[in-house]
């Protein structure tokens, strides 16, 4: 990578100072003259420093007195409002969200893409490439054999291990035969649903949420019934409570409690606990997806749902994917009094895991470097979760709401006006840029004027003009549908 | 690996000979005192050489005149009888076999195992470790970031090209983006059936057939309908028609048509070729089992069932388990006109396979020493099912039948009186020797009285001792019942 400039670089400075908090909403810079001397730079570079700082929102000329700190443009930025939770669920129904996704994939090919915001996925560079592969070669020198022996079935692979250490942060209580390696958090998901339901079976889900889930759910045969679900505090156990009173065909509630994908949102402890025991007074079987709990801006680890458990009712899945290594298809499951039945499945669909890549990663998270990478990775996270709000605070149409959220690689948005999501894909699809809209993440209507942003990648100048540009569009889209 | 003491490498060496036909049946070795000067080894060491062959039973000594050549023993046993293919089929049922594995598994797990006939797989030493090694190190040197980016959806890995090379010298016209990989060929099993059939359907296997596919049956709600099957020329195409026509619901048939699990039968082209016909014509889907092609005892390569397919009606699945890295879980499937509907339940079931694996192995494949290491493969299990089969002709019980395959890395053996092949596991495992009983490859109990055993490791005293020890028990077990 090449140096940024060195205006770029003082820029940078001087934001840390301002997240930092030792420059505040108010306070002035220093004036060009200072910064001149402070920095040993030229005019041209101070003035050039304080236009971009401005450029970006972070502070504001006053006439003759200089520049001065501006509150974040994200603090402007609307909330959304809460779900009804208290209204009757839509009725619950087979899913068809491939035809959705198809249609978005097929449109997705006509064009080129420069800018990507669809992902739910961090930037490669963000990942601990050096040292897993550090790992891999020395493995693959010390047993040369492992590419050629099949996985002794059962093996205690440190993945394993590191899965059920990790879950003790989690408040679970986990030996590392009753964790499963997967083929990633997708795979831990279908074992889940097949071995507690049935085809036909009615799960229910967060509405919205990801359409890798319902898909799982369509091609499973399974039904879905969407539950109201907070952008702050999640799943509503309230409204679920209701739908588990409406439908006695219910095997299953899958829940996201930390950073919820796409709401960011997190369930308070007092919720995941009441939602273990009302599953478990209504032998509902609850499965926890714990993908992004890692990525919560926070030192101390949030309780895992499952660590609430005491009857093997909680099957716990999760993966590696958003947090340590994108290229390797790696999750887990603990399935609780499933499970024998998961093991079966696992086996009759896939077998064990390839032995390499477990050990690998079990290796890494053995070590210290996991959790200094962890640190980084959430820094480096927040850094663009802010910045990419500010940009669309600084672009989107007035009335664009969206829950900054505590962690994670995304960004839920909700643009004014019911303006639709579609019509922004396919004129943003144009000029090559790509989002995901919300009509993905439910099987109703009701997120149609929703968007999906991906931050996990470092926020370039690129990032940022496409951001622009994507505002522009909703604008223009808006201003079209008025005069219509 | 030590090397093997200097009667044991001459024995090889005249081993070879036998083999080779330069030292035929009838033909006297050289004499002691010959050999001595031939090979400059003592007395004791020519004496040791030829006592040696003649404990297993390559030469016999004949008063005063020196040892000749013996029939290999292999050629005394007794084929099996084909299956009687005129018969109404069972009727098609769920499968059971979960139970009767678990039994198995649980079993096993009580006694030491020290010697395993059970599995269907080869020594890793049969496979080219160093050079898979070397390819990945040089894989992860070169692109470092391989395991922290995300899998690009479709790329067309050199996995998927080999795949469609290798498709072509089988007979098949495949484009890349025509193949899918998949975890091992268990998972393109999986799709394929998921793509074809739903729960509550029936499905023709070929009888007996191996557990894993009746596994999968099983966990997925369909039910199985076994048609007779050769030792000789596989699954009865005529038995199979009556099938389609007694049963209106069998959506699928899953045939294994080269060196079938476990008979190790080859279908002959003329009833590959019927089979697709007869499928087509019932619109049933054929999805063909092509794990083993790759090890039969051939230059020319056998054509693929897919190869007469004209319609899309054949899903091919394959896999390298067997064939370069059983510690790789690396399998594909071109699915025909299910392709879309495959592409989308493996992205549902587990995303698209690791990038790296597929590279290692592809890049492998594209060089000359795949087909070099298949035949030395080839060579060695040749020579791994000829000893098994010698010592099984020298300890079975008289009536004990197999047919010898003509490639592959296992046994299907008979045994006399419709003896227990439960009560021969049973025994033997109580002495650390496993073997696989018949009753787990058909949800019948027809094939009680037979066992698989396992060729895929290097022949050594411990494998002849066992097996001697297996005919023994089974010897034991026979004369325990007649006498009872």
């Amino acid at each position: 990578m090449e140096p940024s400039p060195l205006y770029r670089q003082l820029a940078v400075h001087y934001l840390d100072a301002i997240r930092a908090g030792s420059l505040k909403p108010g306070d002035k810079l220093p004036s060009l003259r200072s910064l001149t001397r402070l920095h040993s730079i030229s005019l041209s570079t101070a003035l050039q420093l304080c236009r971009t700082m401005e450029g970006e929102g972070w502070v504001e000329a006053r006439d003759r007195s200089g520049y001065f700190v501006r509150r974040p443009r994200r603090l402007a930025i609307a909330a959304m409002e809460e779900p009804a939770a208290h209204v009757a669920p839509d009725p619950a129904q087979y899913v068809g969200i491939h035809a959705k996704v198809s249609e978005f994939v097929a449109r997705r090919r006509q064009g080129e893409v420069r800018i990507d915001f669809s992902l739910a996925r961090g930037a490669p560079e963000l990942y601990p490439a050096q040292a897993l592969q550090t790992i891999m070669m020395r493995l693959l020198r010390q047993r040369p054999a492992l590419l050629t022996t099949a996985a002794p079935s059962r093996s205690l692979t440190p993945l394993r291990e590191a899965a059920a250490r990790r879950g003790m942060r989690a408040g679970m209580t986990l030996a590392p035969d009753e964790v499963l390696s997967t083929n990633g958090c997708i795979e831990a998901l279908n074992l889940a649903l097949r071995a507690v339901a049935q085809p036909g079976d009615t799960v229910a889900v967060e509405s919205p949420t990801f359409y890798g889930l319902l898909q799982v759910l369509e091609s499973l045969g399974m039904r879905a019934v969407e539950i109201p679900t907070s952008p702050q505090t999640g799943l509503s156990v309230e409204a679920l409570e209701m739908a588990l009173e409406a439908y006695d065909n219910i095997k299953a509630v899958v829940v996201v409690p930390h950073l919820q994908n796409p709401l960011g949102s997190v369930m308070p402890d007092a919720h995941k606990q009441r939602l273990v025991a009302l599953c478990e007074q209504h032998g509902v079987a609850l499965i926890e997806d714990d993908t992004y709990s890692e990525l919560l801006d926070s030192d101390t680890p949030a309780r895992a749902i499952k660590s609430w458990d005491r009857t093997g009712n909680v099957i716990h899945c999760a993966s590696l994917h958003k947090i340590l290594a994108p290229g390797m298809r790696l999750g887990w499951i603990s399935a609780g009094r499933w499970h024998a039945r998961v093991e079966m499945l696992k086996y009759t669909q896939t077998r064990s895991n390839e032995e390499l890549s477990q050990w690998t990663a079990g290796e890494y998270m053995a070590t210290g470097a996991f959790d200094r990478h962890l640190r980084r990775l959430r820094e480096r996270l927040r850094e663009q979760r802010e910045r990419t709000t500010d940009a669309i605070a600084a672009h989107f149409p007035p009335g664009t709401r969206l829950n900054l959220p505590p962690g994670g690689l995304q960004l839920w948005v909700e643009l004014p006006d019911r303006l639709s999501s579609m019509t922004v894909f396919d004129r943003a699809l144009r000029e090559g840029i790509l989002v995901a809209p919300g009509a993905l993440f439910s099987n109703s209507s009701r997120f149609d004027h929703y968007l999906r942003i991906n931050c996990g990648w470092p926020f370039t100048d690129a990032i940022e003009s496409g951001l622009r540009r994507l505002g522009e569009i909703a604008c223009e889209s808006g201003a079209v549908r008025m005069a219509a």
